[in-house]
């Protein structure tokens, strides 16, 4: 999804961009690949290192909270009762609970893991597909807004092509995040038209006053 | 964060890759303040939109939970027993728990937004300042890579300038973040380079392919 959409926006805001500052389509493709390339691999990549460095920061995490539970399960069995105290429970009534985890100490530690910390357990091999898919939306999300200046020489009529296709697809794709997302769909939908409309015309007039 | 670590690297890669396509600074600063602008709006404003979004589904959860703690309790009463189960506390155990939620609808609401459904409340504020920090952040790391093509003349020397400086400000980058997050700062510090390089690479390689 964040691929998709970044991949939509920034490629396309670029070219426009170019479109305001230079004559020929060439530079535009050229800078329009590079971007793709780059986007990508820095979501991609860089989500797949950030979302390893999650899963070592949570096992880290779970070591020190497993070494507590079975050195000082008192202060544990406190923590505990602490957790249900935020939510007004007396610590009386949830001794049977707190007894019921000292039972179980994995389960404690789960219950630690995610109450007390807010962690959940990450899946290793979601990250790999997840960064996978993040790059690969980008590079798609990219070829329609660049589209237009590969297969056209004139930059004035690329550029026309390239910012209707690209707000359809922004407003579909809007759409259908909504639909996925429990978000009023036609909001969605204009919200990422805005996004992108917005990044295409600031780097346009950008690109125009210093060129 | 984010926005520092993908503010150096896109724009670092976008420049190095056309240094590989273009004669002159002009286009690569050009291309290079467009890519600063767009990247820095959907950073920013799509991830402010993104956060409203996730606060706004947040609430439509929490309402719909408050509407059947007070008509289904016992379906709920239920809910909070299988959240337990699943720690393998049996429901017997955990009643005294369930009996005092009961009595406090709200907690019993909190309880179930965080432990059920695993979301948390979100801070409206910060989803701005967060936005605000993102696209500043990406502007101030684009410029790290882009300045030297601004100052410099010739396409080469201001390329190595650029190399040198974005590695030593990824590499600084990594380090400080891995301080921060826990991860060993060195390794963090290997990480953010090695993303940088590659876009770079990848970028410089098409463009000079394509060109």
């Amino acid at each position: 999804m964040i691929g998709m959409s970044d991949g939509l926006t920034v490629p396309f805001a670029l070219a426009a961009g170019l479109s305001g500052a230079v004559q020929t389509t060439g530079v535009i493709v050229t800078a329009g690949l590079a971007e793709i390339v780059a986007g990508s691999i820095a979501m991609g990549l860089g989500g797949y290192l950030a979302a390893k460095s999650d899963a070592e920061h949570y096992f880290s995490e779970r070591t020190r909270e497993e070494t507590e539970v079975s050195e000082k399960p008192d202060i544990e069995a406190d923590e505990v009762a602490h957790v249900f105290q935020s939510y007004g429970l007396p610590a009386e009534e949830v001794s049977t609970v707190v007894a019921a985890l000292r039972q179980r100490p994995q389960a404690w530690v789960d219950f630690m893991m995610r109450f007390e910390l807010g962690l959940e357990k990450p899946n290793p091999k979601r990250a790999l597909i997840s960064a996978t898919t993040i790059a690969g939306a980008y590079i798609a999300g990219g070829f329609v807004p660049l589209g237009p200046y590969i297969v056209l020489s004139a930059v004035h009529r690329a550029l026309i092509t390239s910012v209707m296709t690209t707000l359809i697809a922004l407003s579909a794709f809007g759409y259908v995040k909504g639909r996925f997302t429990g978000a009023p769909p036609l909001r969605s939908a204009a919200q990422t038209v805005l996004v992108g409309g917005l990044a295409a015309a600031a780097a346009f007039l950008i690109a125009r006053t210093i060129s």
